[in-house]
């Protein structure tokens, strides 16, 4: 299934953008970084946990917030992109 | 249907704030902010539309992405919170 993941950190702060780093570096394990703090990934339900919980192991919860979108596996027709940035799918290669 | 908006843009920059406010203040108008660049609105196809329209015409598609994320109408149990600000839904009051 795809799930959305959106992380909200103050980036001015160093400790947050070293957070951010590494909540990004746990997601693009499992997806792509769509944008500054939002990560497409694809997990079943064990590696959702995993990842869920990695995830809060990093987070500072009293400063921070991190959002969880479960899309299903049928999302192809729910994203919709604009802008600067190409449009992919998460099952799509990364070009490096 | 909810409907989820991620914007992306370098708030570092004036005139990306400055859009930013005015992405936002157009969201509010039928949802709420739950973190800096995401937005969730309850739309029917006309007002995304009309919505879409208007963010675009805000927006700078060469330094500025979004992405909108069409999670239906039964989405209560497709959304997860952690972290510091408090867990709501779309259609709950907005107390202020």
């Amino acid at each position: 299934m795809l799930v959305l993941i959106t992380y909200d950190v103050n980036t001015e702060d160093p400790a947050g953008r070293k957070r951010l780093r590494q909540i990004a570096r746990q997601c693009t394990n499992y997806g792509q970084r769509v944008q500054n703090s939002v990560f497409e990934c694809l997990l079943d339900t064990a590696q959702c946990k995993l990842l869920q919980a990695k995830l809060i192991s990093i987070m500072n919860p009293e400063k921070d917030s991190m959002r969880f979108y479960y899309l299903g596996k049928h999302y192809e027709q729910k994203i919709e992109h604009f802008g600067c940035k190409p449009s992919y799918m998460p099952e799509d290669p990364l070009i490096l």
